[in-house]
Formats: C-alpha cells, structure tokens, sequence
C-alpha cells in the first residue's frame, strides 16, 4: 500500500504571500506549482523548485487560466488551440526551473478552473493533453479518476495519476459533491484520515449517502493555503504512515 | 566571407499584430522570438516557431522586460536575481514551442531597454549571462561588440556572437551612435549595404567622423517591422550574397 | 430624420496601433473609447479624448473583460459584484481623461463579449446597468434594440440608444444573424448604406429571408479597424446626409 | 494640537491579502487607497471605499506603477507624458468608487518608488503634480516635507500636506534615514509615539545624529501590512490624545 501525497505550491506572486510552502515540502511528495499565469512569478518559481528539489519532493507544473486576478478560478472562454499553447508555454517556463534546479519535471495537474473544466468538459479535456504530449510524453497527468482528462490523456498514450480527496464527499458516480452542499467538505482530520486510508488501502470510497463504491486511487490532495493546512497534512500523513500506508511519488507508485 | 541575418520576430500579441513574420523568415537565418513577457503570446510564440522551423530558421528567445505596456523599452528596476529568474522564465517559455517545432533553441538576444542596459551594464550583464548559464550553457548569447554583456557571457564561457548594424552609425569606441544624434541613422540601403559588406568582409566599420574602426561581427540585424521592412531586408541580402557573403545561422559561422 | 454614429476607438495599446482614430473622428458623432482593460492605455485614452474632443465628437466610455490578450473577445466567468466593479472601474478611468479635456462622459457602450453577454443575459445586464447608474445615473447606456440590457438598463432608470448595425444582416427577432452564417456580413456598401437609411427614415429592417420588422435605433455602429474602415464610414455618412439624414450625437436626438 | 494619521489601504489583489484593512480604518483619519495598478482590485478598492466612507476615513488616492509583480516598488522608466497620464488614470478610477460610496476624492499619496522618486527628482514631481493639477486641482497632494513634489505641487497651486514618520530616523537636512542605515527604523512604539508628539507639538525631529531640527507635518504615516500594525497604530493614536493631540483628517487641518 502506497500513496502520493500532492499539494499545490509556489502560488505567491511579488508581495503577495499565500501557503506555508517550506513546511508543506516537509510533508508531501509531488509538489504542484504555479506557473507564473494564474499565479506564481518566476522568482516564486524558482525557488520553489530548489526547494522542492532539495526536499526530494517530485516537481509537476500546475498550469492555470491567465487570470491572476480571479486566481485561475474563473473560466476564461478560450477556443482548443489557444488553451494548447497557454498550457505548453507553462509546461516550458516551469521546466526551466526544474532544469535549473537539477530535477526532472515528473507530472502535470491543471489549476482551479481548468482542473475543473478539464475534468467534464471533452474539449478542454483535449486541448490540456495535447499540450502534455506535445510538450512531453513522458509526463504524468494528473486528474480526477474517470475524468474527460483521464480519457483525453489515455487516448493520446499518456500516462495519469488519478487523485483523491480525503476532505471531500463523493458521489454515487465518482464526481465530487460540489463545495456548496451540506456535507461537501469533511472538516474533521480523524475522519478524513480514515478516508484517505480507505481510499488507498481498499480501493473505495464511501459517498455521501453512506454507499461505497470503487475509487482508485494514485495520488491524495493535500491543501497548503487554508488555515491549519501544515497541521492537517502532517497529521494525515502520520495516520497513512500509520496505517501502513507507505508515502512516495507518482514516478514510484505503480499506477502512474 | 559568411554572416548570420537576425530579426526580432513574433512580436504580435493576441489582436494587435506587427511586422510581417512570414515573409522575413524567408530572408534571415536566425529569428530572435518574443517570449510573452515584452511582447508574444502562447499562441504567436508556436505559430512564429513553427514558421521559423518550417523555413529553416534557427530559432533564439529574445527575453525582454516585464512591460507589455511600454513594449520592453523601459528600464525596470530589478535586483539581480529578480532578472535572472525572469530570463530563465522565458528561455523556458520559448524552448517549449522549439520543442514543440521539433528544433533546439540555439541562441539569446536581449530585447529593447533589457539588451541596451546589459551592454553597458555590468550587473545587468551577469544577470543575463548567469540566467542563460543555468537554463543552457550551450546557448549561443548575441550582443554588441565589446559590450558587458560580451565580458559576462565569455567569464562564464558561454559562446558569444557579436552584432553589428548596417543602419546605424557608429563612434570611435565602437558603440553605437545614439538615435537621437543627426546621422545616427543610416537611411539609404545602399549605404546599409555597403557598410554592412565592409563589416563581414574587412572586420571594420566607419566612425561617424569618418574613422576606420576594427568591428567583427557574427550576425547583423535586420528589423523586420519598420516601413518598408521587407524590401530593405531582401535588398540587403541580396547585396550581400552579390558581393560574395554567405548567409548562414549562427551555429554554422565559425565565431559562435 | 437624424442618427448618431458611434465608433470603437482608442483601442492601441503601448507599441501596438489599430485603426486610423483621427480619420474616424472626422466621421463619426459618438466615440466609444476602451478604458484600459481589454484594450487602450492611459496615454491613448488621454489622446483620443482630446482628440475627440476638439472634434466635437461626444465621448463615451468602452469597457470590456480584463483581457488583453483576448481583446475583450472571451467571456470571462465574473460574479455579478466583480463584473460590476470592473464596470465602474472603467467608467472612472475613462471620465478622469473626459474631465482633463474638458468634456462630459455621455454613453456607455460594453465591447465584444461583454456587449453580447449582456445583450442576451439577464444578470450580465443587471450588473452593467447597476454600475452605470452607481457611478452616474445620466449615462446613455448604447446596447441592441430589445436586448436585455436594455430592459436592465430601462428598470434603473438609465436611459437607452439602440444600437443598428448596417453591415449585419438580422433575424425575423430582430437579433443579429451571427457572423459565421452566410449573407451574416454585408459587404457592399451601398447596400449597406441603403439599409442604414431605411432603419433611419423607415424604423425598419429586411431579414436574411427578405422579411421586413420594426427596428428603431438611436445610433449606428460604425468600424473603425477593418480594412477600408475609413472610406466605408466617410461613404456610409456621406449617403445618409444626401438621403437627408441629420448626423448628430446621442444627447441632441431624441431617442436617448 | 491635532495631526492626521493616514494608512496604505486596499493593497490586496484578487485571492491575495493583505494588511487588516477593517481594523486600521477604526484606527486612522485618512486612507491611501491603491488604484488597481501597483496593488488593489475593482472589487478591492470599491470595498475598501465603503469601508472608510462608513468609518468616516477621508479618502484619498494611492497612484504607483504599472507593476504589479513589484508592488510598485522598483523605478519605472516613464517619460512625464506616460507617468501624468497613468496617475490621472488612477485618479479616475478611485474617484469612480468615492463617488459610488458617497464620498469625495480628498488627497493623492503616490505609492513605493514612485513616492520616493517624486521626492527627489523634479521631472517625477512635476508630472504627479500636472496629474493632480489636470484631474482636479482641489486635491490636497501627500509628500515629504521640503520634498521635490511639494515645491512641484505648490508651483501649480495645489494645496500639499507634509507626512513624517514616527518610526522613522531623520537626517540633518530633513530626509529619511535610508532603512539599510543601522537605525534607520525606530522599532520601539514609546520611542515612536514620543517622536510622533515631538513632531506635532513642537514642529522639530530629533536627528540620528541627535540634534533637533525644525520638521512641520499635517499627517503622520502608519503601516498596516507590519507584524503588529494594528496594535502599533492604535497604541500611536492612544498615546498622541492622551498628549492632547485631536486626531482629525486633513481637511480639518490647518496646513493643508
């Protein structure tokens, strides 16, 4: 039993701090980061990725909407082959980075509204995995488990991580239940713990009804930006480690 | 007797378009492409590599400052670090949509106020120097003669190749004459032809006062988005190769 | 008979130029002037209002997305208070530069996706209407005849010039028929000219399948950045005043 | 006795926060509000305007460089033309929210590098000074004492008001200590405060150097985005009333 944990990082731009991102490196093993468009600047970037190299923490680009001001949370109408080269051109300004830093750039998870969008919509499913397998191949997408993205990904030979959520209720479907219903988002760490373990250790999850249904799993989410954030995944992690769970990235794990 | 014929391309910028890209990629042998940070968008920077590639054009990153607004023109008061991660952001940017055109980036050309301040200063210079040291240390780096920016390059030992204008006049020291002094510009191809022939044959330049200067260069610069642009081009090329001068891209001349 | 005609203009950006401003404001009443977001700079907007100015022409306010790139063109998924706030943003922006050269701000016109959004969604209009009258209720608000931007702008209050269009065919609804349709964009400019005077004098249009329906407008948009923009527009004025058609701004017709 | 004490506020942007904006409008007498350009947000300024309109906070403009990467803090090559029209725009668009709340525009503080360049070089002054001057020459304009855009302001008849800085040191001739100057920051709230009474009661600082010099100010400088701002403020303004100092806006105040 093993698991990814991934967090998204380097979302500070200028003056602008957000996340605990040095306590976070300490915790998770895939670091998802802001590629200067949705948020991140080039110094962000940079040090993000030496810090995540000098953590033994794998590096994936967390390409956004170009809208800084809305935090890449607000769909921007783009047609396929715009949202291609945006996508490309943030693969290649954060590989530089990770090129700088002496790392290899290991995965790929679309921002905020593009995670979303990507997730149900064919489209731009499409456009994000062409962008991946233009750019490079061998890179791991990370998405949502039967996803647009997952089949858009898989189509063009690439390989996917599918991702969890231990703090999210689920549907009968697979999909999560959106943020604004009751019970949508689990605050209590013991219980989201138990999820997380049984997500990795069985297989399933159990949604918000009270059905289990299968739910597969390579990578976890952890969030780096709300409050107790560091506190929370520590403690996740401790009760995997716990459980048994062993703690590694995608390039390890053997889904990906 | 060979020279490299270099341009700015790819300028444009989602609605608003510049210069005419297509048919000076028919002229020069290395094409110095905006990186979306002074100039370009994702969508210009693929489409002018593509191009460039298509027409056998070397391709480089022409990494400018953080202005669209002032079109990379206007110094930027940066700590040195600052610059170096923005380099690096655009080398990374660019050398996606090479890879994507299935080509290398071969060279890097500073833009507008970034490459004038980094001729002449030093800091400037490093910052650049460093920045292309650490994305690619086989980059070839374009810059005046005998400017900071040479110094910095060859200290890290990076190859350098050195510009030279046909259009413009230049002093005593080798720099060029500021484009506000009377005769600073050399309006007539003819001349420009003639000069730029005296360059790559005899490895000298005439002062505006009318002195004999030493002047090696590797590469001239064409501007490809002035009026009459192309025919000034062509022109220059064909007197070029009339009087003898090869025209080939950067990696193929021998000073590089 | 008397007819406003209203054109896009201050829509440079820094380096980049479109359209001939100075020539347009020979020509046109009403100038529709971008505020800095999807396009113009303060620089351009402090130049086109004077120049509109002292051409009498009377100066309205242009908003769009925050979009550069996409040039106000792509929708942009904003809440209604943000859209409001980007709205009387720019309306302020705008009417700094109308009050340096002297002139009130008379209208206000949404560009590109904004003006279509909300011509057909009735919480887009709620959110333009409510910003024109929070910042200032005496604005003409410039949108299609029977649009719902019109009705949100009419239940505030505000008062309303509809806009016709003599280059777009329109449907049986009075909506316009969408560019990609075939016979979408008229081209000759004589019967372009034609159908401009018979929504002036006859408060009529002819559909695409030859019907005629009832079409008041207040005001005709008039392009400034197609090619052969200035002629067409000189032309289209021309004709209209020898069929004996008043041209005049919105505050001297009676509609508004 | 009575001084005002005016606060940076609205410098958020988007997802990023910062400073305790609610807090310190219970604290001061006059808000810098930032203009959408070197920090803030429609959304931003529009909140940030009610909010000081309802804590009856006069409310002024906080105009800085189009550099939002920055924060405003690093020079900006601007030729006088470029950097007056960009303030009148920021003006403007502030002006849009204080009118929506209700409210007048009531002083101009230019922010970061351009507040310190103004001090010092003429041509910055001057071209704040003609922004102000140009959108309403009713606007009381907030500089250091003795500082270039004060003698600029004056010169074209705009009332200044002249800021000091309580946790600041003070050279001989009345500028700042540099803050790379061992002791150039006074950390110490009762050392600060007994400088702050020493200002506005007797019109003299005491140097680094430790010689009294005359120094006549209409407002004191308090930061919002420190560790501890909120507390620091408050035991400020506790300490100066229990002084006998009337804490009251400019417009109150005799030397503007």
């Amino acid at each position: 039993m093993r698991i990814d944990l991934n967090c998204d990082l380097g979302e500070s731009f200028g003056h602008y701090r957000v996340g605990d991102d040095d306590a976070m490196l300490g915790i998770v093993t895939s670091a998802n980061v802001a590629c200067g468009v949705h948020a991140g600047d080039p110094v962000v970037m940079r040090q993000t990725a030496a810090l995540a190299a000098s953590n033994g923490v794998a590096i994936g680009a967390h390409p956004g909407y170009p809208d800084l001001q809305g935090f890449g949370r607000r769909i921007l109408q783009l047609d396929a082959a715009t949202l291609e080269a945006y996508v490309i051109y943030q693969l290649g300004a954060l590989s530089a980075f990770t090129r700088v830093a002496g790392k290899p750039l290991v995965h790929v998870k679309p921002h905020g509204a593009l995670y979303n969008l990507a997730a149900t919509d064919a489209g731009t499913a499409t456009a994000v995995a062409r962008a991946v397998a233009a750019f490079d191949p061998a890179l791991v997408v990370v998405t949502l488990p039967g996803s647009q993205l997952s089949l858009a990904a898989r189509g063009l030979g690439l390989r996917v991580a599918h991702e969890g959520f231990a703090d999210r209720a689920y549907r009968k479907d697979g999909t999560l239940v959106p943020r604004n219903v009751p019970g949508a988002i689990i605050h209590d760490p013991d219980v989201a713990a138990r999820r997380a373990i049984q997500m990795v250790a069985e297989g399933t999850a159990t949604t918000l009804e009270g059905e289990t249904i299968p739910l597969r799993i390579d990578t976890l989410c952890v969030h780096g930006d709300t409050p107790g954030a560091v506190q929370i995944a520590a403690g996740l992690r401790a009760r995997l480690e716990a459980a048994g769970v062993a703690i590694a990235p995608l390039t390890e794990t053997s889904a990906a």
